[in-house]
């Protein structure tokens, strides 16, 4: 079988100015990363301000399983296909975090036959965007030490710096660590670790900002400290939003890049999707709008935490007017939410399918709650039987909606034609009805319940005084108005990884809230969140290397 | 006054294709960052090999002191002026590390009309070469305690492991760490620590390979941890090397960018001048002979450190054949070297200037056991008088040398014409005579006495015989043939730094040996060196931030 990194290798790529030619951006308006990779610049992102949006697409998935749904390459596949119907299509994608790409996570660009290349710079270094954000969240962090070091002016409670630091590799030595130790010159012994740098805030900062001075102003808001008496302590007060800023001028602008079939690919940002939000940059899907008139995305995870976090915090907030869905789900992975262990996939089932339609259904009555018409797509595995796919598109015919099979992985953007031909129907005989899930001015207790209630169909909310105390305090503090960002197992409606398909009666339990100030919204955490993952015993970087011809081999 | 900044945004730069052009390098054979900077291409490297070479120049100074020497303005401005006179010539210098520029230190790409350009992105992220060389380094780092934590076939002795973590950022607090806290999951806690990027071995390497196989063999030998019967573990033990060498593989291709005047400057790798040798990077040197008539290149400090390292690692390891030596001073700084304090710099001081001159005879003399030609420029400052630089040219003339007045602060290339041309006569008229200080073949411990009689003229060499025994078992074990590294204050020809001038009769203590295997070098430290700096009471951070129209202010 050819492998991703080989489809890759063999395609033909084009230079970047024509793919950018192509949505109408001139040679002069894009910086070259070499002859396949370019950002957008500042200015000619300023000179689009006035022009018309095109129609935001999103794409979901129903809950995440070992098997795989293919979020990403159905994104991919689907901006194919519009364009090989006709119409002027951009997908707007994240970024890979590197760290992971060593231990055993693929990629992050797509597979099969639907893919952004060059996919080897886009899993590593790609434009340099991570990096920078790594540089700033550490200047931070160095900046916070050094003012207690010198005097501590501003009098920060060294046992409530909350800031901590990053690094994009999976070190779990990092997770916690002691400082300064060997003396004096060294500062005060103390508590910090290391989180990946997609879980940075900064990394949801430079998501969520619309330009460098609202990127400056959120970074100014972070909330490094607290001082003995709990007031906050700032990174503005620290003085360190200016540099950071200039750090990150040039990994605001949105990366263009093509697919496979030489589309255009905007792939910005990609903040973690439990502690964060989880979607590719405001800055670049508002620049696709402007460009494209399909413009097709994605959200982490399946579409409770990823879609709704997309609906009701990066639409809300950047004030996108999604115009429909696509539900992605492959028939592995239902069998998985049907009850199936992973080892037994093999073979027909058609009962495990339609159990695990359960799932699939959950999903499709509570993206209607956000006014945004969904279709479903069943992206293809070898396997597959045409009793399993007949029982999927039924389940789904019998909700009102429609289920349309999918190869864009095999075929390409041909694969993915009918979804595309439907999805255009669905949006230009549609109207705009998109909302959010709840008023901004809603009490955020009850923004959680509401996400519970509506969402997971939990029967209510439980977390320590402690945690409804803190949430009291933040609104009198001024940040009630915020949205809440939900970190909880994606593998499940509940808090429980081991339930799938469509459970309901459980209770939904806060373990953790926190504020992200320059973010803006209230992280509430459920379960165990990891921030910094560890290595597997025989991590992908021992098979990584370059071959006798200098290509790139292990990577995929 | 105009700042460096200010000058640098008021240049007008040529396409970074045109530059290439002018040394005959094809577009399709650089990959272009922007349209200022570019990187050549392996395939373009590769055929090279056959040209003949240019010649190369040595830029080097006297000790350093606070006052300035203008090794890299002056870099620059011979560049510039050798351009003007009519040569093909380019420069090969260092890049600058990103974390300093938050603290106090200015930028590294020269001053004045000498500046290499675009600053601001030479000074930040530039093509990313530093944050792959990070990301390499920290991928070892978090893979040696993956392979502890998964079972520890190799049977590492976790107090034994020598490898540390790296960050760009001058971050006190993490000079020395307990890693590993917080319960099993996270590991064994143990001692860590981070070094500043340009101190990793892995800078070291990257500046001394000749190519991407190169790279991986050396990235291999790096030694990461012993056992408890002392044995070695390497890089290749734990199977790093191959991903290390992808995540390096753009990184190993030289930087192309240009000086305020349009001329060719490659800017690649950046290794300290103390623990490592302080040059940039055999490839891009050997690259820029095969391209231009005259290469001008610099190394770290003073020359008794960073030329004597130029020639007996990176010219002896890369057999590269310098023709001349241009030896900086200031009047300023020779003054300082002649006793004066930094606050009593101002006025004329004939006498101090002649004083000091003593320091700059030592390096003249030390020069010439290299067996290549000397001449001294002297780097005008505005307040240097007529009489002072009279003194210094009559006491170079007196050792049978020449002093030239430079002016390319002020004036550009223009300002170091002369200095162009008498070199040129010079290296036209000379003859190849460069020769290393010492033989491979020589014992470990008589390289370095070599180095302190012949160019610290130090009466002799102590150690702990921990630190002889430790030279004799690298022998044994086969790398008695490397030559020694001296890390030592940069301020003296002793170590002790408030010793300026002309100091002989002192004894040079070692005080820790280490061995970089990969690099090819054993590490001789004289004193204590800092291989993680601090952030100063008021951080140059706090100052820099972009202005209303977008510029970065406060860098400079």
């Amino acid at each position: 079988m050819t492998t991703d990194i080989e489809i890759a290798r063999a395609a033909t790529l084009q230079p970047i100015t024509e793919v950018a030619a192509r949505l109408g951006i001139p040679a002069d308006a894009i910086a070259q990363y070499g002859t396949d990779k370019a950002k957008l610049t500042a200015p000619f992102l300023a000179s689009l301000a006035d022009k018309p949006d095109g129609h935001l697409i999103l794409v979901t998935a129903i809950n995440p399983t070992p098997a795989g749904e293919g979020k990403t390459t159905t994104t991919v596949g689907l901006g194919d296909a519009l364009n090989r119907i006709g119409k002027k299509a951009a997908i707007c994608i994240r970024e890979p975090s590197l760290g992971p790409c060593f231990g055993m996570k693929g990629g992050a660009a797509g597979g099969g036959h639907a893919q952004v290349v060059p996919m080897e710079d886009i899993n590593l270094h790609f434009t340099g965007d991570f990096h920078a954000i790594t540089s700033a969240h550490n200047l931070l962090s160095a900046m916070i030490e050094n003012h207690v070091y010198w005097g501590n002016a501003l009098e920060i409670d060294q046992r409530r710096i909350v800031w901590r630091r990053v690094v994009d590799m999976n070190d779990r030595a990092l997770r916690q660590i002691t400082t300064s130790l060997g003396g004096v010159t060294n500062g005060f012994p103390g508590e910090s670790g290391f989180d990946i740098t997609v879980a940075s805030e900064v990394m949801a900062i430079l998501c969520l900002a619309t330009d460098l001075e609202d990127l400056q102003r959120r970074l100014g808001d972070i909330i490094v400290a607290y001082r003995r008496d709990k007031s906050p302590i700032t990174c503005r007060d620290i003085k360190a939003d200016g540099a950071m800023t200039v750090l990150l001028k040039t990994a605001m602008q949105p990366n263009l890049v093509q697919t496979l079939e030489n589309n255009p690919a905007f792939i910005h940002g990609g903040p973690f999707a439990n502690i964060a939000h989880g979607c590719n940059s405001v800055i670049a899907t508002k620049s696709a709008l402007k460009l494209a008139d399909y413009v097709v995305t994605e959200a982490g995870f399946g579409a409770d935490l990823g879609a709704e976090k997309f609906f009701d915090i990066k639409c809300r907030k950047a004030g996108l007017k999604p115009k429909a869905v696509v539900l992605v789900a492959t028939i592995r992975a239902l069998k998985m939410n049907g009850g199936v262990a992973k080892a037994d996939l093999a073979g027909e089932n058609v009962a495990a399918v339609t159990a695990g339609c359960d799932n699939l259904g959950r999903h499709i009555e509570n993206l209607a709650k956000f006014g945004v018409p969904a279709i479903v797509a069943i992206n293809h595995f070898t396997g597959d039987t045409e009793a399993e796919i007949a029982a999927v598109k039924s389940y789904v015919a019998g909700l009102g909606r429609e289920a349309i099979i999918c190869r864009h992985w095999a075929d390409g953007g041909a694969g993915a034609e009918d979804l595309a031909a439907k999805l255009v129907e669905m949006v230009e005989g549609g109207s705009d009805r998109f909302k959010p899930l709840y008023p901004d001015d809603l009490p955020l207790w009850e923004k959680v319940e509401t996400i519970a209630r509506e969402i997971y169909r939990a029967d209510g909310v439980s977390a320590d005084p402690a945690v409804r105390a803190q949430l009291s305090a933040w609104e009198a503090a001024g940040f009630g108005n915020l949205p809440v960002c939900m970190a909880k197992t994606q593998y499940s409606f509940t808090t429980d990884p081991e339930r799938r398909g469509a459970p309901d009666g459980h209770t939904l339990e806060i373990r953790e809230v926190r504020l992200a100030a320059g973010a803006g919204f209230i992280v509430v955490i459920c379960g165990q969140i990891m921030t910094m993952p560890g290595l597997p015993r025989i991590p992908s970087a021992e098979n990584i290397g370059l071959d006798e011809a200098g290509n790139v081999v292990g990577l995929f």
